[in-house]
């Protein structure tokens, strides 16, 4: 699993403050204790108050790789924030993201390329949140073709399923499990697949013992990717595990360690 | 999930200090606990130890059905012993197990007729565990016909993929969790789907993490049924979840205690 550290984003108050502050010990203490967690990535959002995203996403990428190489993920809807960032940064890097809609694949595919950069792609356009499997696959594989012909390798593509909360989009669920089995046949070379897996528990009681639940049935599902926390132990404990069982790690008595040293 | 409770078992060692002495108080303290945490339904299994099986299973059958009429899973390799807990019983049964051999088959087809007992049905034959997917399907395959041709509702079959410990069979168990998915469609109704969950963790020293992980990812591929250890309160609280996520409980802020409720 290719864990994205989902802690850099200026909708918690910390990173705000920070960002506000230009308080690069505060962001470079969470990138440091993300990846010192088990991130392979980390995603770099200046969040919702930011007046200035496309000042903000270059000094996240700046002030991330004074401490790490680590593939910084730029979070932004603003396309230009993207840009800025991509620009900046030294450390590979993934866009977060595209939806399936033209006017975004025009402009984000060819930054990808001319970038170097992976690309997640969200299956969902202008028109909202897809309402089933079937609509999930028909934006899927129409990101999937803009790629191809713009001649984006289909493996740097992640493909987002949307995942909804359980309180909102219960029985949607077992519809987006089955999307990121059918997101991997739409094309050869596979794209690969990933979800922004605290959706899945926003607004609920419960919320680690959703995501853990889940992230466990789509590791099973054979997903790629997540945005996570991975300084949630427990479920860090449970992507190793869910990994394991799908033969993805090799079993020793301390599988869990042995995953953390390397 | 149909929960079955794995504690009545005499490879516990208090288990079988109370078969001996004939210690009817921890029997029923184990039936009553278990359904209190949330068994539907109680494994009955004497033991390696019993060396009177056909007299220790009828005393446990009547032992449990004097506190609870929930129904007895009557788990003996013995038909005989399986046979004396059927006479026995006042509860609705289950027989743990048959397997695909023909000899056990026209034995215990016929008595689950007889005391109208639903049945689990292993996927192995005297030649042992099956190597892959392909050879348990096979396996299954013939119970289900066995069970067609003698009458016996399929939908009241529980099949058994035979999960293995991480530790000696990681390979397989991807396979597993797709057999449970390919034996419901073996046959229209479909058979039910049943593991013995706390073999997958066998060996193992992070138990309870290795059967969270994996009874997640068997819900979502669609199990109907577990012999598990419903004291362990995260397991169980993982089933709820999972159930909760693949839409077969109702969705509410409490959910957890509303199935406890229930």
């Amino acid at each position: 699993m290719f864990v994205i550290g989902e802690l850099i984003n200026g909708m918690y108050a910390s990173v705000a403050r920070a960002l506000q502050d230009k308080d690069k010990k505060a962001v470079q203490k969470l990138a440091l204790d993300q990846i010192g967690a088990g991130a392979d990535a980390l995603d770099l959002n200046c969040g919702p108050a930011s007046r200035q995203p496309a000042v903000d996403m270059p000094w996240l990428v700046e002030t991330v790789q004074e401490v790490t190489a680590t593939m910084l993920v730029l979070d932004s809807s603003k396309p230009q924030a993207v840009e800025a960032g991509l620009k900046a940064a030294k450390n590979p890097c993934m866009i977060n993201s595209t939806t399936a809609d033209k006017a975004k694949l025009d402009i984000l595919v060819p930054l990808a390329i001319k970038y170097k950069a992976r690309l997640i792609g969200l299956a969902m356009d202008s028109k909202g949140i897809p309402r089933d499997k079937d609509q999930r696959l028909e934006l899927a594989a129409t990101i999937v073709a803009a790629c191809v012909d713009a001649g984006f390798p289909v493996r740097d593509l992640y493909l987002d399923p949307i995942l909804l909360p359980v309180n909102v989009g219960q029985a949607q669920l077992a519809w987006i499990l089955e999307a990121i089995r059918e997101f991997r046949v739409i094309s050869e070379p596979s794209p690969k697949t990933v979800v922004g897996l605290s959706n899945v528990s926003q607004g609920t009681r419960h919320r680690g013992l959703v995501n853990r639940a889940f992230l466990a049935m789509a590791v099973s599902a054979g997903l790629d990717a997540a945005i996570l926390d991975p300084l949630d132990r427990e479920l860090m404990d449970t992507m190793i595990t869910a990994e394991l069982l799908m033969n993805k790690q090799i079993f020793c008595d301390s599988y869990l360690e042995a995953y953390r040293k390397k």
